[in-house]
Protein backbone atom coordinates (compact mmCIF):
# COMPACT_ATOMS: atom_id res chain seq x y z
CA UNK A 1 0.00 0.00 0.00
CA UNK A 2 1.05 3.71 -0.95
CA UNK A 3 2.16 5.69 2.16
CA UNK A 4 1.45 8.83 0.88
CA UNK A 5 -2.49 7.45 0.99
CA UNK A 6 -2.02 5.77 4.45
CA UNK A 7 -0.56 9.12 5.74
CA UNK A 8 -2.91 11.09 3.57
CA UNK A 9 -5.98 9.25 5.54
CA UNK A 10 -4.85 9.62 8.42
CA UNK A 11 -4.16 13.27 8.26
CA UNK A 12 -7.40 13.70 6.53
CA UNK A 13 -9.90 11.79 8.59
CA UNK A 14 -11.07 14.51 11.03
CA UNK A 15 -12.17 11.90 13.28
CA UNK A 16 -8.68 9.60 13.78
CA UNK A 17 -6.82 12.86 14.26
CA UNK A 18 -9.65 13.85 17.40
CA UNK A 19 -9.21 9.97 18.58
CA UNK A 20 -5.09 10.70 17.99
CA UNK A 21 -5.32 7.07 15.97
CA UNK A 22 -1.40 5.64 15.32
CA UNK A 23 -0.99 3.64 12.17
CA UNK A 24 1.32 0.32 13.31
CA UNK A 25 1.16 -1.34 10.29
CA UNK A 26 -0.94 -0.90 6.60
CA UNK A 27 -0.71 -3.13 3.55
CA UNK A 28 -2.81 -4.26 0.62
CA UNK A 29 -5.96 -5.72 2.98
CA UNK A 30 -4.39 -5.12 5.95
CA UNK A 31 -4.09 -2.29 8.76
CA UNK A 32 -3.26 -2.30 12.28
CA UNK A 33 -3.61 0.65 14.53
CA UNK A 34 -3.68 1.69 18.41
CA UNK A 35 -5.32 4.14 20.09
CA UNK A 36 -4.87 4.98 23.83
CA UNK A 37 -8.45 5.77 25.66
CA UNK A 38 -8.89 9.57 27.05
CA UNK A 39 -10.90 11.64 29.40
CA UNK A 40 -13.12 13.00 26.67
CA UNK A 41 -14.09 9.69 25.32
CA UNK A 42 -16.15 8.38 27.78
CA UNK A 43 -19.57 7.66 28.19
CA UNK A 44 -21.80 8.99 31.06
CA UNK A 45 -21.02 6.24 33.35
CA UNK A 46 -17.41 6.23 32.23
CA UNK A 47 -16.80 3.66 29.66
CA UNK A 48 -15.39 4.61 26.63
CA UNK A 49 -18.23 5.20 24.26
CA UNK A 50 -19.45 2.81 21.58
CA UNK A 51 -19.22 5.81 18.65
CA UNK A 52 -15.54 6.15 19.72
CA UNK A 53 -14.96 2.15 19.46
CA UNK A 54 -16.49 2.17 16.44
CA UNK A 55 -14.65 5.30 15.21
CA UNK A 56 -11.32 3.90 15.78
CA UNK A 57 -12.60 0.10 13.90
CA UNK A 58 -13.81 2.36 11.41
CA UNK A 59 -10.70 4.32 10.18
CA UNK A 60 -8.58 0.43 10.21
CA UNK A 61 -11.60 -0.53 8.01
CA UNK A 62 -10.94 2.81 5.72
CA UNK A 63 -7.13 2.14 5.36
CA UNK A 64 -7.75 -1.36 4.76
CA UNK A 65 -10.56 -0.85 2.03
CA UNK A 66 -8.83 1.81 0.33
CA UNK A 67 -5.30 -0.01 0.23
CA UNK A 68 -6.27 -1.27 -3.16
CA UNK A 69 -6.01 2.39 -4.80
CA UNK A 70 -9.32 2.46 -5.56
CA UNK A 71 -12.16 4.97 -3.36
CA UNK A 72 -13.87 2.53 -1.41
CA UNK A 73 -17.20 3.45 0.91
CA UNK A 74 -18.67 2.02 3.45
CA UNK A 75 -22.26 0.86 3.14
CA UNK A 76 -22.56 -0.71 6.31
CA UNK A 77 -20.75 -1.99 9.39
CA UNK A 78 -21.94 -4.03 12.30
CA UNK A 79 -20.54 -4.02 15.75
CA UNK A 80 -20.49 -6.52 18.97
CA UNK A 81 -19.14 -5.37 22.18
CA UNK A 82 -17.32 -7.75 24.49
CA UNK A 83 -15.92 -5.97 27.10
CA UNK A 84 -15.36 -2.26 28.08
CA UNK A 85 -12.73 0.07 27.55
CA UNK A 86 -11.59 2.27 30.67
CA UNK A 87 -9.88 5.37 30.92
CA UNK A 88 -5.52 5.09 29.87
CA UNK A 89 -6.38 1.37 28.01
CA UNK A 90 -4.24 0.80 24.67
CA UNK A 91 -6.59 -0.24 22.23
CA UNK A 92 -5.23 -2.45 19.11
CA UNK A 93 -7.77 -2.92 15.74
CA UNK A 94 -6.72 -4.92 13.80
CA UNK A 95 -8.50 -5.07 10.18
CA UNK A 96 -8.34 -8.12 7.76
CA UNK A 97 -10.10 -8.31 4.02
CA UNK A 98 -12.26 -11.22 4.51
CA UNK A 99 -13.34 -10.69 0.44
CA UNK A 100 -13.48 -8.65 -2.28
CA UNK A 101 -14.60 -8.77 -5.69
CA UNK A 102 -14.85 -5.79 -8.74
CA UNK A 103 -17.80 -3.92 -6.95
CA UNK A 104 -17.86 -5.01 -2.85
CA UNK A 105 -15.15 -5.77 -0.16
CA UNK A 106 -15.64 -7.50 3.08
CA UNK A 107 -13.37 -6.85 6.51
CA UNK A 108 -13.37 -7.62 9.72
CA UNK A 109 -11.86 -5.84 12.34
CA UNK A 110 -11.12 -7.23 15.73
CA UNK A 111 -10.75 -4.36 18.79
CA UNK A 112 -8.25 -5.50 21.40
CA UNK A 113 -6.85 -4.30 24.28
CA UNK A 114 -3.56 -4.97 26.65
CA UNK A 115 -0.79 -7.28 26.58
CA UNK A 116 -3.63 -10.23 26.63
CA UNK A 117 -5.63 -9.03 23.83
CA UNK A 118 -8.65 -9.27 25.45
CA UNK A 119 -11.27 -8.81 23.09
CA UNK A 120 -12.97 -5.01 23.26
CA UNK A 121 -15.41 -5.64 20.14
CA UNK A 122 -16.18 -7.26 16.85
CA UNK A 123 -16.54 -4.98 13.63
CA UNK A 124 -17.43 -6.00 10.46
CA UNK A 125 -17.84 -3.68 7.41
CA UNK A 126 -18.64 -3.61 3.86
CA UNK A 127 -17.74 -1.57 0.98
CA UNK A 128 -18.77 -0.16 -2.57
CA UNK A 129 -15.64 -0.14 -4.78
CA UNK A 130 -15.89 3.12 -7.08
CA UNK A 131 -14.19 3.80 -10.00
CA UNK A 132 -12.46 6.54 -9.20
CA UNK A 133 -8.46 6.33 -7.71
CA UNK A 134 -7.61 7.35 -4.77
CA UNK A 135 -5.55 11.08 -5.56
CA UNK A 136 -3.35 12.43 -2.86
CA UNK B 1 -38.18 10.66 31.52
CA UNK B 2 -36.13 12.57 33.95
CA UNK B 3 -34.95 15.72 32.72
CA UNK B 4 -32.38 15.24 34.91
CA UNK B 5 -30.83 12.27 33.32
CA UNK B 6 -30.98 13.35 29.85
CA UNK B 7 -29.14 16.84 31.14
CA UNK B 8 -26.93 13.95 33.12
CA UNK B 9 -26.28 12.45 29.93
CA UNK B 10 -25.37 14.94 27.42
CA UNK B 11 -23.30 16.36 29.23
CA UNK B 12 -21.37 13.78 30.10
CA UNK B 13 -21.05 11.74 27.36
CA UNK B 14 -18.19 13.14 26.08
CA UNK B 15 -18.52 12.01 22.22
CA UNK B 16 -22.13 13.97 22.89
CA UNK B 17 -20.32 17.26 23.92
CA UNK B 18 -18.07 16.97 21.06
CA UNK B 19 -20.57 16.78 18.29
CA UNK B 20 -22.37 19.27 19.57
CA UNK B 21 -25.73 17.52 19.73
CA UNK B 22 -29.09 19.05 20.38
CA UNK B 23 -31.45 16.93 22.41
CA UNK B 24 -34.99 17.89 20.55
CA UNK B 25 -37.21 15.56 22.51
CA UNK B 26 -36.60 12.68 25.17
CA UNK B 27 -39.16 10.55 26.72
CA UNK B 28 -39.44 6.88 27.77
CA UNK B 29 -38.60 4.88 24.67
CA UNK B 30 -38.24 7.52 22.71
CA UNK B 31 -35.31 10.04 21.49
CA UNK B 32 -35.17 12.55 19.12
CA UNK B 33 -31.85 14.73 18.39
CA UNK B 34 -30.23 17.09 16.03
CA UNK B 35 -26.31 18.26 15.26
CA UNK B 36 -24.48 19.99 12.55
CA UNK B 37 -21.82 18.42 10.10
CA UNK B 38 -18.79 20.28 10.66
CA UNK B 39 -15.65 20.72 8.95
CA UNK B 40 -13.73 18.46 11.60
CA UNK B 41 -15.83 15.65 11.25
CA UNK B 42 -14.77 14.78 7.62
CA UNK B 43 -13.01 11.87 6.40
CA UNK B 44 -10.88 12.09 4.06
CA UNK B 45 -13.04 12.11 0.84
CA UNK B 46 -14.96 15.03 2.70
CA UNK B 47 -18.13 13.94 3.59
CA UNK B 48 -18.93 13.15 7.34
CA UNK B 49 -16.96 10.33 9.10
CA UNK B 50 -19.19 7.16 9.37
CA UNK B 51 -17.77 6.96 12.76
CA UNK B 52 -19.45 10.63 13.57
CA UNK B 53 -22.78 9.14 12.17
CA UNK B 54 -22.75 6.42 14.11
CA UNK B 55 -21.36 7.94 17.32
CA UNK B 56 -24.66 10.40 16.43
CA UNK B 57 -26.93 7.86 16.25
CA UNK B 58 -25.50 5.98 19.17
CA UNK B 59 -26.13 8.75 21.67
CA UNK B 60 -29.87 8.91 20.31
CA UNK B 61 -29.68 5.30 21.41
CA UNK B 62 -27.91 5.84 24.67
CA UNK B 63 -31.11 8.14 25.47
CA UNK B 64 -33.86 6.08 24.67
CA UNK B 65 -32.78 2.72 26.00
CA UNK B 66 -31.33 4.61 29.32
CA UNK B 67 -34.96 6.64 29.63
CA UNK B 68 -36.39 3.54 32.21
CA UNK B 69 -34.14 4.52 34.25
CA UNK B 70 -32.12 1.27 34.88
CA UNK B 71 -29.02 1.60 33.20
CA UNK B 72 -28.50 0.03 29.86
CA UNK B 73 -25.31 -1.23 28.10
CA UNK B 74 -25.30 -1.36 24.42
CA UNK B 75 -24.39 -4.83 23.36
CA UNK B 76 -24.43 -4.85 19.54
CA UNK B 77 -24.94 -2.11 16.69
CA UNK B 78 -25.50 -2.17 13.07
CA UNK B 79 -25.76 0.98 10.39
CA UNK B 80 -26.61 1.23 6.99
CA UNK B 81 -25.46 3.76 5.25
CA UNK B 82 -27.95 5.39 2.36
CA UNK B 83 -26.71 8.78 1.33
CA UNK B 84 -23.80 10.77 2.54
CA UNK B 85 -23.98 14.09 4.89
CA UNK B 86 -22.19 17.08 3.97
CA UNK B 87 -20.28 19.76 5.37
CA UNK B 88 -23.06 22.03 6.92
CA UNK B 89 -25.94 19.69 6.62
CA UNK B 90 -28.49 19.39 9.90
CA UNK B 91 -28.86 15.74 10.98
CA UNK B 92 -31.75 14.83 12.78
CA UNK B 93 -31.60 11.03 14.58
CA UNK B 94 -34.70 9.60 15.81
CA UNK B 95 -34.71 6.30 17.85
CA UNK B 96 -37.15 4.60 18.91
CA UNK B 97 -37.93 1.03 21.20
CA UNK B 98 -38.79 -1.65 19.05
CA UNK B 99 -38.72 -4.27 21.92
CA UNK B 100 -37.86 -4.59 25.73
CA UNK B 101 -37.80 -6.98 28.24
CA UNK B 102 -36.48 -7.54 31.53
CA UNK B 103 -32.76 -7.72 30.60
CA UNK B 104 -32.92 -6.56 26.99
CA UNK B 105 -33.83 -4.12 24.86
CA UNK B 106 -34.30 -3.63 21.06
CA UNK B 107 -33.54 0.05 19.50
CA UNK B 108 -34.10 1.31 15.99
CA UNK B 109 -32.41 4.67 14.83
CA UNK B 110 -33.29 6.95 11.40
CA UNK B 111 -30.80 9.68 10.41
CA UNK B 112 -32.12 12.12 8.26
CA UNK B 113 -30.91 15.11 6.68
CA UNK B 114 -32.38 18.87 5.59
CA UNK B 115 -36.51 19.41 5.25
CA UNK B 116 -36.68 16.37 2.76
CA UNK B 117 -35.86 14.02 5.30
CA UNK B 118 -33.65 12.29 2.73
CA UNK B 119 -32.42 8.93 4.90
CA UNK B 120 -28.86 9.28 5.81
CA UNK B 121 -28.23 5.89 7.89
CA UNK B 122 -30.28 3.39 9.55
CA UNK B 123 -29.37 1.75 12.81
CA UNK B 124 -30.41 -0.52 15.21
CA UNK B 125 -29.07 -0.98 18.65
CA UNK B 126 -29.50 -3.90 20.81
CA UNK B 127 -28.91 -3.17 25.12
CA UNK B 128 -28.05 -5.47 28.28
CA UNK B 129 -30.18 -4.22 31.08
CA UNK B 130 -28.43 -3.74 34.40
CA UNK B 131 -30.07 -3.96 37.67
CA UNK B 132 -28.37 -0.81 38.46
CA UNK B 133 -30.74 2.60 38.45
CA UNK B 134 -29.74 5.31 36.69
CA UNK B 135 -28.49 7.79 39.09
CA UNK B 136 -27.45 11.16 38.89
CA UNK C 1 -45.29 -4.58 -8.97
CA UNK C 2 -45.28 -7.26 -11.79
CA UNK C 3 -47.95 -10.34 -10.74
CA UNK C 4 -46.34 -12.38 -12.54
CA UNK C 5 -42.52 -11.78 -10.72
CA UNK C 6 -44.43 -12.20 -7.72
CA UNK C 7 -45.51 -15.16 -8.25
CA UNK C 8 -42.70 -16.60 -10.11
CA UNK C 9 -40.76 -15.60 -6.82
CA UNK C 10 -43.26 -17.50 -4.74
CA UNK C 11 -42.87 -20.87 -6.83
CA UNK C 12 -39.26 -20.67 -7.47
CA UNK C 13 -38.19 -19.74 -4.24
CA UNK C 14 -37.23 -23.66 -2.66
CA UNK C 15 -37.58 -21.65 1.00
CA UNK C 16 -40.74 -19.87 0.35
CA UNK C 17 -42.26 -23.49 -0.68
CA UNK C 18 -40.77 -25.26 2.01
CA UNK C 19 -41.96 -22.55 4.59
CA UNK C 20 -45.03 -22.36 2.86
CA UNK C 21 -45.30 -18.78 3.09
CA UNK C 22 -48.33 -16.58 1.74
CA UNK C 23 -47.93 -13.01 -0.32
CA UNK C 24 -50.48 -11.18 1.30
CA UNK C 25 -49.27 -7.28 -0.42
CA UNK C 26 -46.34 -6.85 -2.80
CA UNK C 27 -45.40 -3.44 -4.55
CA UNK C 28 -42.50 -1.40 -5.88
CA UNK C 29 -40.54 -1.03 -2.56
CA UNK C 30 -42.94 -2.96 -0.29
CA UNK C 31 -43.96 -6.68 0.70
CA UNK C 32 -46.34 -8.36 3.57
CA UNK C 33 -45.74 -12.19 4.02
CA UNK C 34 -47.73 -14.77 6.45
CA UNK C 35 -46.65 -18.03 7.68
CA UNK C 36 -47.75 -20.22 10.34
CA UNK C 37 -45.11 -21.87 12.60
CA UNK C 38 -45.04 -25.59 11.51
CA UNK C 39 -43.51 -27.99 14.07
CA UNK C 40 -40.54 -29.22 11.53
CA UNK C 41 -39.19 -25.50 12.05
CA UNK C 42 -38.45 -25.96 15.90
CA UNK C 43 -35.42 -26.17 17.42
CA UNK C 44 -34.01 -28.03 19.95
CA UNK C 45 -35.41 -25.94 22.63
CA UNK C 46 -38.82 -26.08 20.86
CA UNK C 47 -38.71 -22.40 19.46
CA UNK C 48 -39.29 -21.08 15.83
CA UNK C 49 -35.03 -21.62 14.51
CA UNK C 50 -33.69 -18.49 13.94
CA UNK C 51 -32.87 -19.72 10.29
CA UNK C 52 -36.77 -20.37 9.48
CA UNK C 53 -37.31 -16.55 11.25
CA UNK C 54 -34.30 -15.16 9.14
CA UNK C 55 -35.25 -17.17 5.88
CA UNK C 56 -38.96 -15.96 6.80
CA UNK C 57 -37.73 -12.48 6.72
CA UNK C 58 -35.45 -12.49 3.39
CA UNK C 59 -38.06 -13.74 1.41
CA UNK C 60 -40.19 -10.57 2.03
CA UNK C 61 -36.56 -8.89 1.48
CA UNK C 62 -36.18 -10.27 -1.73
CA UNK C 63 -39.64 -9.49 -2.86
CA UNK C 64 -39.39 -5.64 -2.03
CA UNK C 65 -35.88 -5.24 -3.80
CA UNK C 66 -36.62 -6.67 -6.74
CA UNK C 67 -40.20 -5.42 -6.92
CA UNK C 68 -38.39 -2.81 -9.29
CA UNK C 69 -38.43 -5.33 -12.09
CA UNK C 70 -34.50 -5.50 -12.14
CA UNK C 71 -32.96 -7.89 -10.39
CA UNK C 72 -31.27 -7.37 -6.31
CA UNK C 73 -29.06 -9.69 -5.14
CA UNK C 74 -28.93 -9.67 -1.08
CA UNK C 75 -25.32 -8.51 0.29
CA UNK C 76 -25.89 -8.13 4.02
CA UNK C 77 -29.08 -8.58 6.73
CA UNK C 78 -28.91 -7.82 10.19
CA UNK C 79 -31.08 -9.86 12.71
CA UNK C 80 -32.18 -8.73 16.27
CA UNK C 81 -34.43 -11.32 17.79
CA UNK C 82 -37.17 -9.76 20.53
CA UNK C 83 -39.88 -12.37 21.33
CA UNK C 84 -39.99 -16.46 20.36
CA UNK C 85 -42.17 -17.69 17.62
CA UNK C 86 -43.95 -21.18 19.18
CA UNK C 87 -45.63 -23.37 17.45
CA UNK C 88 -49.20 -22.74 15.56
CA UNK C 89 -48.28 -18.98 16.12
CA UNK C 90 -48.99 -16.87 12.40
CA UNK C 91 -46.20 -14.72 11.50
CA UNK C 92 -46.36 -11.18 9.56
CA UNK C 93 -43.54 -10.03 7.88
CA UNK C 94 -43.69 -6.42 6.33
CA UNK C 95 -41.04 -4.96 4.32
CA UNK C 96 -40.37 -1.20 3.46
CA UNK C 97 -37.74 0.10 1.21
CA UNK C 98 -35.74 2.66 3.34
CA UNK C 99 -33.21 3.93 0.73
CA UNK C 100 -32.58 3.23 -3.08
CA UNK C 101 -29.92 4.44 -5.41
CA UNK C 102 -28.49 3.33 -8.93
CA UNK C 103 -26.55 0.75 -7.06
CA UNK C 104 -27.80 0.06 -3.75
CA UNK C 105 -30.87 -0.70 -2.05
CA UNK C 106 -31.82 -0.72 1.88
CA UNK C 107 -34.67 -2.70 3.51
CA UNK C 108 -35.97 -3.01 6.68
CA UNK C 109 -38.57 -6.18 7.70
CA UNK C 110 -40.84 -6.01 11.28
CA UNK C 111 -41.74 -9.78 12.15
CA UNK C 112 -44.74 -9.68 14.42
CA UNK C 113 -46.65 -12.09 16.25
CA UNK C 114 -50.76 -12.50 16.15
CA UNK C 115 -53.26 -9.94 16.32
CA UNK C 116 -51.27 -7.53 18.82
CA UNK C 117 -48.47 -7.62 16.65
CA UNK C 118 -45.90 -8.37 19.12
CA UNK C 119 -42.42 -8.09 17.15
CA UNK C 120 -40.62 -11.12 16.90
CA UNK C 121 -37.83 -10.06 15.24
CA UNK C 122 -36.19 -6.97 13.37
CA UNK C 123 -34.05 -7.51 10.38
CA UNK C 124 -31.98 -5.02 8.10
CA UNK C 125 -30.96 -6.20 4.14
CA UNK C 126 -28.86 -4.00 1.67
CA UNK C 127 -28.99 -5.15 -1.77
CA UNK C 128 -26.73 -4.48 -4.64
CA UNK C 129 -28.69 -3.69 -7.82
CA UNK C 130 -27.46 -5.37 -10.69
CA UNK C 131 -28.22 -4.22 -14.87
CA UNK C 132 -30.28 -7.18 -15.32
CA UNK C 133 -33.68 -7.21 -15.60
CA UNK C 134 -35.84 -9.68 -13.90
CA UNK C 135 -37.40 -12.00 -16.61
CA UNK C 136 -39.85 -14.24 -15.53
CA UNK D 1 -18.31 -30.68 24.77
CA UNK D 2 -20.87 -33.77 25.70
CA UNK D 3 -21.54 -35.83 22.45
CA UNK D 4 -25.18 -36.37 23.74
CA UNK D 5 -25.85 -32.79 23.41
CA UNK D 6 -24.30 -32.38 19.71
CA UNK D 7 -26.39 -35.80 19.05
CA UNK D 8 -29.13 -34.26 20.45
CA UNK D 9 -29.17 -30.78 18.72
CA UNK D 10 -28.43 -32.80 15.34
CA UNK D 11 -31.38 -34.25 15.54
CA UNK D 12 -33.91 -31.99 17.09
CA UNK D 13 -33.41 -28.93 15.07
CA UNK D 14 -35.96 -29.34 12.53
CA UNK D 15 -33.69 -27.03 9.94
CA UNK D 16 -30.46 -29.00 10.34
CA UNK D 17 -32.43 -32.02 9.90
CA UNK D 18 -33.73 -30.54 6.46
CA UNK D 19 -30.46 -29.47 5.88
CA UNK D 20 -29.04 -32.57 6.20
CA UNK D 21 -25.79 -31.21 8.04
CA UNK D 22 -23.39 -33.34 9.13
CA UNK D 23 -21.36 -32.36 11.93
CA UNK D 24 -17.47 -32.53 11.49
CA UNK D 25 -16.44 -31.38 15.01
CA UNK D 26 -17.88 -29.52 18.31
CA UNK D 27 -16.12 -28.88 21.22
CA UNK D 28 -16.42 -25.97 24.10
CA UNK D 29 -16.67 -22.80 22.09
CA UNK D 30 -15.95 -24.65 18.64
CA UNK D 31 -18.00 -26.02 15.95
CA UNK D 32 -17.70 -27.18 12.22
CA UNK D 33 -20.07 -28.72 9.93
CA UNK D 34 -21.05 -29.22 5.96
CA UNK D 35 -23.79 -29.58 3.93
CA UNK D 36 -24.26 -29.69 0.40
CA UNK D 37 -26.16 -27.85 -1.58
CA UNK D 38 -29.14 -29.38 -3.17
CA UNK D 39 -31.95 -27.49 -5.77
CA UNK D 40 -34.92 -27.65 -2.82
CA UNK D 41 -32.59 -24.89 -1.26
CA UNK D 42 -32.17 -22.34 -3.90
CA UNK D 43 -33.71 -19.00 -4.73
CA UNK D 44 -35.64 -18.05 -7.85
CA UNK D 45 -32.50 -16.91 -9.31
CA UNK D 46 -30.57 -20.30 -8.95
CA UNK D 47 -28.55 -19.85 -6.06
CA UNK D 48 -28.59 -21.18 -2.99
CA UNK D 49 -30.95 -19.04 -0.94
CA UNK D 50 -29.58 -16.67 2.08
CA UNK D 51 -31.68 -18.00 4.35
CA UNK D 52 -30.38 -21.60 3.77
CA UNK D 53 -27.13 -19.91 4.06
CA UNK D 54 -27.92 -17.85 7.52
CA UNK D 55 -29.22 -21.32 8.49
CA UNK D 56 -26.50 -23.23 8.37
CA UNK D 57 -24.56 -20.87 9.83
CA UNK D 58 -26.80 -20.66 12.32
CA UNK D 59 -26.49 -24.27 13.30
CA UNK D 60 -22.95 -24.16 13.59
CA UNK D 61 -23.47 -21.12 16.11
CA UNK D 62 -25.76 -22.54 17.92
CA UNK D 63 -23.41 -25.81 18.62
CA UNK D 64 -20.81 -23.38 20.02
CA UNK D 65 -22.94 -21.47 22.12
CA UNK D 66 -24.57 -24.08 23.82
CA UNK D 67 -21.53 -26.11 24.32
CA UNK D 68 -20.54 -24.91 27.71
CA UNK D 69 -23.81 -26.87 28.94
CA UNK D 70 -26.15 -23.83 29.86
CA UNK D 71 -28.92 -22.74 27.62
CA UNK D 72 -27.54 -19.93 25.14
CA UNK D 73 -30.43 -18.27 22.98
CA UNK D 74 -29.87 -16.41 19.99
CA UNK D 75 -30.50 -12.41 20.43
CA UNK D 76 -28.85 -11.17 16.94
CA UNK D 77 -26.70 -12.30 14.24
CA UNK D 78 -25.36 -10.54 11.37
CA UNK D 79 -24.18 -12.02 7.69
CA UNK D 80 -22.27 -10.63 4.80
CA UNK D 81 -22.07 -12.43 1.54
CA UNK D 82 -19.31 -12.76 -0.30
CA UNK D 83 -19.86 -15.35 -3.19
CA UNK D 84 -22.72 -17.48 -4.27
CA UNK D 85 -23.14 -21.25 -3.46
CA UNK D 86 -24.06 -22.96 -6.38
CA UNK D 87 -26.19 -26.14 -6.62
CA UNK D 88 -23.89 -29.25 -5.43
CA UNK D 89 -20.75 -27.35 -4.03
CA UNK D 90 -20.09 -28.68 -0.40
CA UNK D 91 -20.29 -25.81 2.42
CA UNK D 92 -18.38 -25.84 5.52
CA UNK D 93 -19.17 -23.70 8.52
CA UNK D 94 -16.67 -22.77 11.01
CA UNK D 95 -17.69 -21.38 14.39
CA UNK D 96 -15.55 -19.69 16.83
CA UNK D 97 -15.95 -18.27 20.16
CA UNK D 98 -14.75 -14.66 20.41
CA UNK D 99 -15.69 -13.42 23.59
CA UNK D 100 -17.79 -14.86 26.49
CA UNK D 101 -19.09 -13.57 30.03
CA UNK D 102 -21.39 -14.63 32.52
CA UNK D 103 -24.88 -13.13 30.24
CA UNK D 104 -23.23 -13.20 27.06
CA UNK D 105 -21.60 -14.91 24.22
CA UNK D 106 -20.09 -13.26 21.22
CA UNK D 107 -19.38 -16.35 17.95
CA UNK D 108 -18.29 -15.72 14.47
CA UNK D 109 -19.03 -17.94 12.01
CA UNK D 110 -17.43 -18.81 8.67
CA UNK D 111 -18.82 -20.25 5.82
CA UNK D 112 -16.60 -21.67 2.36
CA UNK D 113 -16.94 -23.71 -0.17
CA UNK D 114 -14.61 -26.01 -1.49
CA UNK D 115 -10.98 -27.06 -1.30
CA UNK D 116 -9.70 -23.37 -2.11
CA UNK D 117 -11.69 -22.46 1.31
CA UNK D 118 -13.81 -19.42 -1.09
CA UNK D 119 -15.66 -17.24 1.14
CA UNK D 120 -19.80 -17.43 0.75
CA UNK D 121 -20.33 -15.54 4.02
CA UNK D 122 -19.25 -14.23 7.33
CA UNK D 123 -21.46 -14.69 10.21
CA UNK D 124 -22.01 -13.09 13.68
CA UNK D 125 -23.95 -14.16 16.49
CA UNK D 126 -24.60 -12.95 20.35
CA UNK D 127 -26.54 -14.65 22.62
CA UNK D 128 -27.71 -14.62 25.95
CA UNK D 129 -27.41 -17.24 28.71
CA UNK D 130 -29.95 -18.76 30.77
CA UNK D 131 -29.09 -20.19 33.60
CA UNK D 132 -30.95 -23.70 32.94
CA UNK D 133 -28.65 -26.17 31.75
CA UNK D 134 -29.12 -27.79 28.42
CA UNK D 135 -30.59 -31.17 29.41
CA UNK D 136 -30.93 -34.37 26.78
Amino acid sequence: MNDKIVQFMRDNDKVAVWLNIKVLEARIGYSRISMVVRDDILNAVNICQGGAIFSFADFAFALASNSHGKIAVGISANINYSNPALLGEELIAECSETGRSRKLGLYDVKIYKDENRKLVALFTGQVYIKEDKFEV
